[in-house]
């Protein structure tokens, strides 16, 4: 039955060898009494032909309609002058029938596949099978497996071993909601499916395992906002005797590795960046490098001036009053800055001032803003130096809590750096390091920045003394101002990590009961240890120019973590959940 | 703090340079004054000399205990003559200690690592970090990791894509029950976690993907009754347009290159045998053909005795009668002939008559059996002449329904392979074909032996009419009487489907609810495809010579699907309940 070549291998080395395709009509047309039939498959499409001469032939390839699965048996031969398609790889050459076979018919697909438009994303995943067809989304699918393999092979051949950990376990806090199993075995009892595999890898690495990865399936129940997915894809690493800056440089290899196979770009080496210095330049932990604008402070200007918006947070030991200056942007009409306005309302700015720079050989004259009148003469000119401004700049101003600034003018930056294509490079990788230990939530309550597990640079003592001023050894690797992974040294000492959890307010108790095997494995001679994990979805959406994962997941779920093909999530019956010991609420809602 | 080598990987070459080496004190002694640390990593032990010259140095060192984790400094030199220790890799070599540094202390493990004598599986569980410091269990997951990555390479380079297939997905009737997982955002509906990837691999071939694979966590609530897991790991491939022939040769050389490479064993080409071929010759479809035993049918040799043990199924068309010599067996005492007729009675079998061939010169005189008298002496001649008895021979007697003969006499045979050492080969591969399509339950409903998707080698119309006499386009591949994997050509074609379903008692209705998106997909051009899954972990089992898949799994839950280790499953809280639309049959029970 099998083929001879796929579609897109054929080429002029073949001109006149018999050749077997199997594949889809992707396309009929007539023209001038000859028949011409695109025929598509993984690698591509091919034009076969069939002439009116053999009307036995002839008539049996006329039958065919779009989708249909054929397998033909044809001679290829160089196209005609002038009918060259440089649009397709096989596009030098056709195919002349010589017999078709019709491996199955299909109905009239519900949305067309030679010429994709606008079919809304809602339909595409209903019919992903169909979807899946188009050459742009198995290009994806072949580039993630391509991206994974070379992936493989590197750190296969780095000495790495691929351990697979359980899906069905302990509910350990990563900061999200977990997927819950219940068991059938232990009633009342319930699995949780993975966050991530860190505290196994760690295992491994108290194992003797030495260097692990996998490639591993994560859960996360939450609500899905931005472009996540309920069920996502890392590429888990781990190994025991190193240090941030060895797992770092060995990160950043397997990616340049990556880069330079599966893209032919090289990456060079990724600059490294402390935490802080990100989000006083750029507002962000994970700032896009691309773009060369930069949040300037100027709070040591304004702590003395009337306006009260200004001096109010500039004289908050918590606040920030900083500036994003804008070359060219004053050309920009009222309508723009109107809507970046709306834009960083949404990260909780109360405002947008601005000054447009339109003149300043003529002082204040030469300035157009709803705020100079509140600004000393002296301290506008030294904001006006300080921020290097130019004639036909725009400023544009933060000033709040010092989150608030960061993430309004951080993104606004980027923003921005996208609506005048002030990009100046098509890669900007960077590692952002020396992030702190804790975060203080709104209650005072502290939060790992990164999760409970990761070392600290201190000692212990100074953790317990002042946790929100330690610092973590931990790493984070920036793409593109994507977050694309992170890792860290992790606790290999019993008593810091006891001190850890003490510090997020997990009693003696608490910690037995969630944490007890691992304060055991600590005590029996845990390595050294730390790891990474990078996010492969994200991975591959950037090097497949995707605007979204579910771009290069074959079967992703909407928003609501339904999936439209299946219909899952689905009604169960009531003796599968008495063997599960639970039952319902309410009345069930299908998906 | 990287170490310059693994221990392993200490030998002659290296006499003389200096070294660093990582890892954990795998054993401590003292002979002469001089302190011996052996040294272990994942790649084996070395031993490290200290000597008691350099007093602090020696101080230092002789401090350390058993699973310390130490960072060594030390210079290679050739073992004194006499104490090459050719029990480990670097035994030809000893490392003279120049520098200690603890990493970390270890308690007392509550087994020792270095002679591991009888601890129980509960203990090596609750411990597993500490069991798999082990060298042979650290080899076996090296071994899988070995595995893995040569069959990824293979399939990469033929042009396989690794697709992932969804874990929380819709329920599917693979014959076992599902693990669920509760929705948040749709209360009273659950993912399923899925049996297999059954059918979504299918969908891909139905998208064109061609050729897919993927190492697949699979999961099914089940019993643990044998050596099964709730999750475990399968080789999952489809393809398109290729026959049960061509899958099946590619598998074939998949697994025989796998075995070349890591094992260095040739398995040469596998037998292909019917499913009634097997039944008929070894009661099983997974004969273990590295046992030279054979059943024989003696139904037609009595039908028309008076013995109604034997005469009842001889003349039962779900009857069958059979026997199975062993050579030499004669000789074992009565206790062993009562040990196998216990170990019979567990398969159905209501007793296990037999026969001794002491003297066959004496005719019936040289018999020593309880059912020799009820036999006529020219039906016992018939039989010992098909049997082919030679003196000092047992046989043994099945009479019942075929499938308790089948059963009993099937598993006997393997029994009494192993008890008199019988295996005539390491390895033992096959191919099972020609399956039967559905098989009748008790109830006389049919079920599929594969799966509804297998494709039948008849018409829909011959389907429908006589389903038990149907034969599937199914394949199973056996190790050593193992079930590896199997697969199948599946149904491409709607109304096939369509009638598989109806056979099966799934109405019109049903089979829209349940699978719609099946059903659609093979209406818009689904290719001819089929495909084969492999169970890694048993592959792996075989492979490393282990007991149990639990010895290749690196954290395995117990028979009453636990994990002893995390002790998952665990309690959860009633918010987290609520909020997944659940609440509790009763109080829960820990595991």
């Amino acid at each position: 039955m099998t083929r001879s070549h796929y579609c897109g291998q054929l080429n002029k080395s073949l001109d006149g060898q018999k050749i077997t395709l199997c594949g889809w009509v992707h396309r009929r047309r007539e023209h001038s009494r000859v028949l011409f039939l695109d025929i598509r498959d993984r690698e591509g499409l091919a034009q076969v032909v069939f002439e009116p001469d053999n009307a036995v032939l002839f008539e049996q390839a006329d039958k065919v309609r779009s989708e249909y699965v054929v397998k033909i048996h044809g001679k290829v031969r160089i196209r005609p002058e002038g009918t060259v398609n440089p649009n397709i790889k096989s596009g030098e050459v056709e195919v002349l029938g010589l017999s078709i076979e019709v491996l199955n018919a299909a109905e009239t697909p519900p949305f067309p596949l030679d010429d994709y438009a606008e079919v809304g994303e809602e339909t595409r995943l209903r019919y992903r099978f169909l979807d899946l067809r188009r050459p742009e989304m198995a290009e994806k699918l072949k580039l993630r497996a391509r991206i994974t393999s070379e992936l493989r092979r590197y750190l296969d051949d780095t000495g790495f071993l691929d351990v697979e950990t359980p899906i069905l376990t302990r509910a350990t806090p990563e900061g999200a909601r977990d997927y819950l199993v219940p068991s059938r075995t232990h009633a009342g009892s319930f699995f949780a499916l993975p966050q991530s595999p860190q505290l196994f890898k760690q295992l491994l690495m108290v194992s003797g395992i030495d260097r692990y990865y996998q490639i591993a399936k994560c859960f996360r129940d939450e609500d899905l906002r931005a472009d996540r997915q309920p069920e996502f894809t890392q590429v888990d690493i781990e190994t025991s005797f190193l240090g941030e800056a060895e797992i770092m440089d060995l990160s950043e290899q397997m990616i340049r590795r990556l880069f330079q196979k599966v893209l032919r770009v090289e990456l060079g080496e990724f600059p490294r960046m402390t935490y802080n210095e990100a989000m006083r330049r750029f507002g962000s932990d994970k700032p896009d490098l691309r773009i060369p604008l930069e949040l300037i402070d100027i709070a040591d200007l304004l702590q003395s001036v009337e306006f009260k918006v200004f001096a109010g947070p500039a004289n908050d030991p918590a606040g920030r009053v900083a500036l994003l200056r804008v070359p060219g942007g004053a050309a920009m009409p009222r309508s723009q800055i109107d809507d970046y306005t709306r834009f960083v309302s949404g990260f909780g700015a109360k405002g947008l001032a601005w000054i447009k720079v339109n003149e300043l050989a003529k002082g204040a004259e030469g300035l157009q803003s709803p705020i100079v009148k509140f600004i000393p003469e002296d301290r506008l000119q030294a904001i006006l130096q300080r921020s290097g401004a130019q004639d036909g700049d725009i400023l544009f101003f933060g000033a709040d809590k010092a989150k608030v600034v960061c993430d309004a003018l951080g993104a606004l930056r980027v923003r921005i750096g996208h609506d005048f294509n002030l990009l100046t490079a098509d890669w900007a990788p960077l590692w952002v390091v020396d992030f702190p230990m804790f975060e203080a939530g709104d209650d005072g309550r502290l939060a790992a920045l990164h999760h409970p597990f990761t070392a600290p640079s201190c000692s212990a003592e100074a953790l317990a003394e002042n946790p929100l001023a330690a610092l973590s050894r931990a790493y984070d690797i920036v793409l593109n101002g994507l977050e694309l992974g992170g890792g860290s040294i992790r606790i290999h000492q019993r008593a810091m990590q006891q001190a850890v959890f003490s510090v997020l307010g997990i009693d003696q108790d608490e910690q037995q009961a969630k944490f007890g095997f691992l304060l055991d494995a600590l005590k029996y001679g845990a390595p050294p240890h730390g790891g990474l994990a990078l996010g492969l979805d994200r991975l591959v959406m950037l090097m497949s120019g995707a605007d979204s994962i579910r771009e290069v997941i074959a079967f992703p779920k909407t928003q609501s973590a339904a999936c439209l093909m299946t219909q899952a999530p689905g009604t169960v019956d009531s003796t599968a959940l008495r063997e599960l010991h639970i039952r319902l609420r309410e009345q069930p809602q299908a998906a």
